[in-house]
C-alpha cells in the first residue's frame, strides 16, 4: 500500500516537472480541488476529447454532438433532481467549527474496524504458520465473525437512514459509536444537514430581476432539454445519441486524490434516445462498445473492470462503472446508466412542453428512454498519466523514467533534435519541422548532449525522436527513435511523416473499434 | 439599416433551423445571453478553436497552449485589476424599477442628438438639390454645428467624470438632459452606482471557511499566474507565448446582439512574453500575424479593418480592435493589447512572488512585457455564420439559400446521397461513409428528391455531396458536387479522399498563413 501511495505522489510531482498539471492559483498558494493543465497537459487533454469526439460522433452516423452552455435556467435543476437530491449530510463539530460529511465519518469508523478484522486475521495466519491451535483459531474466527457483523449493521444502519433522509439517526449512529473529531477530539457535535453541490450564482444586476443560477453539476441536462431542437433540425430518427464534452461543478466537501475529484472537472456524456423496452440491449450494447474504446488504447485488459450498481440512483433502472486500476485502486472512470424516461419525462412536467418523438414506424409517439455513457476526462486524464509513467532498467544497468502514453494521445508526437547547432543541421531540422507540424505537434530540442534529450522526451512522453547528424548532410536520412522499444533507425527525411503517422494517426487507432 | 436588420434576424433564425444555434433553456422559454450551439453549431466552432490552436500553438515552435481552470484564487481579481475596476455605473429609475447602464442613457441621448444632425443635414441637401439657397444653407450650417458642439460636450463631460468616478456628476448629467426612463416616463432616477460585473460563488462548505470566488471574467490570468510554471517546465526562451481557449463570463447589464456579447462565452487568447523596451515592435508583428490568419479563411479583405484605440485600459500601453463587418456594422472581433509587465507585476506584488525571466543574453531578470491576442470564439462563430449565409439567385431564375462556411471550417465536410434506397446504392454508399468517416465529418442524407437534398446539404453549409447512382454500380464513379459552385464532376470513388482533402484539410489552409 505504501508502495501504491508513492508511486501516486511520484505521478503528481512528475504531472508538475514536466508541464503537465499543476493546481490551481499556485501563486497565491493554491486554491483547493482546482488544478490547471499546462503545456502538455492541456494537449493530452484536448487528444483525449479529440479521441473521444470522433469515435463517438464522426464514426457514429446516429450519434450528434452539441456545446452547450454551463449556465442554464434554474427551473432545469428541479427537473433533474438536483435542487431536492443532489446533497451531502453534513455535521459540524462544536470546538473546532470544522465541518465533515456525516456519512464519511461513519465510514472511516468502520473502516477502522475493519482494520482490526485485518490485523486480527494476520496476526492469527502468522501465529498457525508456527503451530495451528484450534481453540485459538475459534476465538480468532469468533472476534473477527463478531467485528464483520457490527460493520454490517452499522453500513446498513447508515444506508436506511440516508435513503429515508432520517438525519437524526445518523446523527444518533455518530453519537453511539462515540466518533470523535479528527481536529478537537470532542464529541460536541451539530445536527447533521443536508448541504446542496451546486454552486450557485446570481445572474443580472438588479435586486428584483436577479435570478439565481447554477453552475450545471453534469452536462447531461444540456442534451435533455435541447433534445427536440435537435431531433428537428437534424431529422434524426430513433434510435440516436447526442454527445457533449463540457465543464461541470460540485461543491465536493471531501475533494481529493489529484484530479480525480475535483470542484471544477470537465465530462464527456453521450445520450443516446431509444424506444421504451428496448434499454435492456442497448444498455449491453453500450456497455461493451464503451470498453472497447477503453481497450483500444492498449492500457491492458487486466486494468479494467465492470462493476454493476446494486443501488441505483433515482432516475435509473440499470448502472454500471467502467472501473480502472489507479493507483490508489479500482475507481470509476465511465458510468453507464439506462435512465429511462425521467428525464425527458421530468423536463416535460416542469415546462409544460411535449418532449416527444414521433416513431413511423410503429405510428405512434412517446417520451423515449435513454442510455447515458459518462466519462470523466480528468480521471480518464489521470488514468492515462498513472499508468503511463514507468521507471525501466536498462541493459547497462541505468533506469529512465518513460511516460508510455498510447501515441495517438501524445502532447508531442516527435521531437527534432540536430545533433550540433551547426554546419547545417539545424536548418534541416528546422525543414524537418516544417514539414511535420503542419500535421503534428511537434518540437525542437538542441540544448543538450543527445542521450539527455532522449531522457528528457522520454519523461515528457514523446512517442518519437529524429536525429539529425552529418550523415544526413550526405544522404537525407535521419534517425527515428521509438520512445518504447529505444529503437532506432535510419531512414530518409521523406519517409518520416509515413512513419510517424503509422503510429499516431488517429484513424489508425480509430480502425481497432469500428 | 432596415436590410442589414433583415439580415440579422434571418441568420438567427437560419442558426436555429439548421442546428447551429439556439437560446439556453428553450424549453424554460430561455435564459438571457446565454446560447447553446446544437450539433452544426458544436462542430463549427470546435473547428474554429482547432484552426486557431493549430496556427497558434502547432504552427509556432516558441508558442505553447494550456488549459486552466474557471475558477481561481480570489486574489487574482485584486491583483487583475477586476475587484477595483471592472464596473458598470448603474442607474435605477424608482418609478419602473428599471435598472439602466448611466454611460448608456446618455449615449443614447447623444445619438438622438446626431440623429439630428444628419436629419437637417438630409433635409438640407434635398433643398438645396432644388435650389441653392445662401442664407438657408448658413443657418443649417449653424444648427449642424450647434448640435454637433452640444454633443462633443456631453460625451467628453462623460468620459472626464467617468474617468475621476465622479458618479454625482454622471447622474447630474442624466438629469440636466431631461433624460427619461424608457418605460415609465419618468426623471424619478436613483444614484448612479458601480456595479461589478463578475459572477461571485462560494466555495467550501462552512460559513467560516467558505471563500468568495468568482467565475474568471476573461481567461488572460489563467495564463499569468502560470508564467513560471510553463516557462521553467517547459524551458522556454523569451520571446514565448502561451495560449489558451476557454470559457469566461460577465454579468453584462446590456447584453445583446444574439451571440456577439453574452454573459458566458469563449475566448480564445495567447499572451506572448517579450523583452521590455520590444513591444513597440511585437505589437505591430502580432497585428499582422492575427490580420494575416484572419484573411486566410478567405471572406473579404474589404470586412475588416484595424480600429488603434485612443483611450487605453490600465494596464495597456498600446491597443487596436480587428473590426470585422457584422450585420450591424464595423465591430470589434480581436484585440490586440500591449499590456507592458503590468500583469505580471501586479501578480508579484499581490502574491510576494517574483515572476522574473532570468535573460541569458542580456545576464539579467526582469518581469516581462506583454504582447496580447484575444478574439472571442463566439464573436468569430457570428462574423462566419453572418457572412457565409447567401440568397442566391439561379440561372434558370429560381434561388437557393446556401451557407458559404470556408470548407476548412464547415461543421460536415461530405453527404453521402444514394439515389435511391435499392440496388445496391446504400450499400456502396455506406462503403465509403466508412472510407471517408475516419478522417472527415460526413453524413449520410437519402430522403427526398436529390435536388432537395442539395439545397438541404447547400443551406446547411456542406462543402460536398457525392451522389451515388446506378452508373457507380458499373463504374464505381460517382458524382462530386461542390457546395459554392454547384458544379459537378464524375470521378472514381478511390480519388474522393484526397479531392475533399485538398479543399478542406487544415494543412493547405494553414499553409496560406506560413
Amino acid at each position: 500500500m505504501a508502495n501504491q501511495e508513492d508511486i501516486f505522489k511520484k505521478v503528481i510531482s512528475h504531472a508538475k516537472e514536466y508541464g503537465y498539471v499543476v493546481q490551481s492559483s499556485e501563486i497565491y498558494d493554491g486554491l483547493s480541488a482546482v488544478y490547471d493543465y499546462l503545456q502538455n497537459g492541456a494537449e493530452l487533454k484536448k487528444n483525449i476529447r479529440e479521441y473521444w469526439w470522433q469515435a463517438m460522433v464522426q464514426l457514429h452516423e446516429n450519434i450528434v454532438g452539441i456545446d452547450a452552455a454551463i449556465f442554464m435556467h434554474p427551473t432545469t435543476w428541479k427537473a433533474s433532481g438536483h435542487v431536492d437530491a443532489f446533497n451531502d449530510p453534513l455535521i459540524d463539530n462544536k470546538d473546532s467549527k470544522k465541518r465533515y460529511r456525516a456519512d464519511v465519518l461513519v465510514e472511516e469508523h468502520v473502516a477502522k474496524i475493519e482494520a482490526k478484522i485485518e490485523k486480527e486475521v494476520s496476526k492469527a495466519a502468522k501465529r498457525f504458520g508456527d503451530a495451528f491451535d484450534e481453540a485459538q483459531f475459534r476465538a480468532t474466527n469468533a472476534r473477527v465473525m463478531e467485528y464483520q457483523e457490527k460493520a454490517d449493521t452499522i453500513i446498513k444502519r447508515l444506508a436506511r437512514s440516508l435513503e429515508k433522509e432520517d438525519l437524526e439517526d445518523v446523527k444518533n449512529l455518530i453519537l453511539e459509536l462515540d466518533i470523535v473529531c479528527p481536529v478537537s477530539g470532542s464529541k460536541n457535535w451539530t445536527d447533521v444537514k443536508q448541504f446542496n453541490l451546486m454552486f450557485g450564482t446570481k445572474l443580472g444586476a438588479t435586486a428584483e430581476s436577479a435570478m439565481d443560477l447554477y453552475l450545471r453539476p453534469e452536462t447531461a441536462q444540456g442534451i435533455f432539454v435541447n433534445f427536440l431542437n435537435v431531433q428537428k433540425s437534424g431529422r434524426m430518427k430513433i434510435p440516436f445519441g447526442i454527445a457533449q464534452i463540457g465543464k461541470a461543478f460540485r461543491n465536493e466537501i471531501v475533494a481529493r486524490q489529484f484530479i480525480f475529484r475535483m470542484r471544477e472537472f470537465e465530462q464527456m456524456e453521450m445520450q443516446f434516445f431509444i424506444r421504451p423496452g428496448t434499454q435492456k440491449e442497448w444498455y449491453e450494447t453500450w456497455k461493451q462498445t464503451r470498453m472497447k474504446w477503453h481497450l483500444s488504447l492498449g492500457m491492458g485488459a487486466e486494468n479494467y473492470r465492470f462493476h454493476d450498481h446494486e443501488k441505483l440512483a433515482h432516475y435509473a433502472d440499470a448502472a454500471a462503472d467502467i472501473e480502472f486500476r489507479f493507483p490508489f485502486g479500482f475507481k470509476e472512470l465511465e458510468g453507464i446508466h439506462s435512465r429511462t424516461d425521467f428525464d425527458l419525462g421530468s423536463h416535460e412536467k416542469y415546462s409544460g412542453k411535449k418532449l416527444q418523438y414521433f416513431d413511423p414506424e410503429l405510428e405512434e409517439s412517446y417520451v423515449p428512454y435513454v442510455i447515458e455513457t459518462s466519462i470523466g476526462l480528468d480521471r480518464m486524464f489521470l488514468a492515462i498519466l498513472s499508468h503511463s509513467l514507468v521507471d525501466e532498467e536498462l541493459e547497462n544497468g541505468s533506469t529512465r523514467t518513460v511516460l508510455k502514453i498510447p501515441a495517438v494521445l501524445a502532447p508531442t508526437k516527435a521531437a527534432v533534435l540536430p545533433l550540433v547547432k551547426k554546419d547545417g543541421l539545424p536548418e534541416i531540422a528546422q525543414e524537418i519541422m516544417d514539414e511535420l507540424r503542419l500535421d503534428f505537434n511537434v518540437s525542437y530540442d538542441d540544448k543538450d548532449a543527445v542521450g539527455r534529450r532522449y531522457r528528457r522526451q522520454d519523461a515528457a512522453g514523446t512517442p518519437f525522436c529524429i536525429t539529425v547528424d552529418h550523415q544526413t548532410l550526405e544522404d537525407r536520412t535521419v534517425t527515428l527513435r521509438h520512445r518504447d522499444t529505444m529503437e532506432q533507425r535510419r531512414l530518409p527525411i521523406e519517409e518520416l511523416h509515413g512513419a510517424i503517422d503509422r503510429e499516431v494517426g488517429m484513424r489508425h487507432w480509430l480502425k481497432k473499434i469500428l
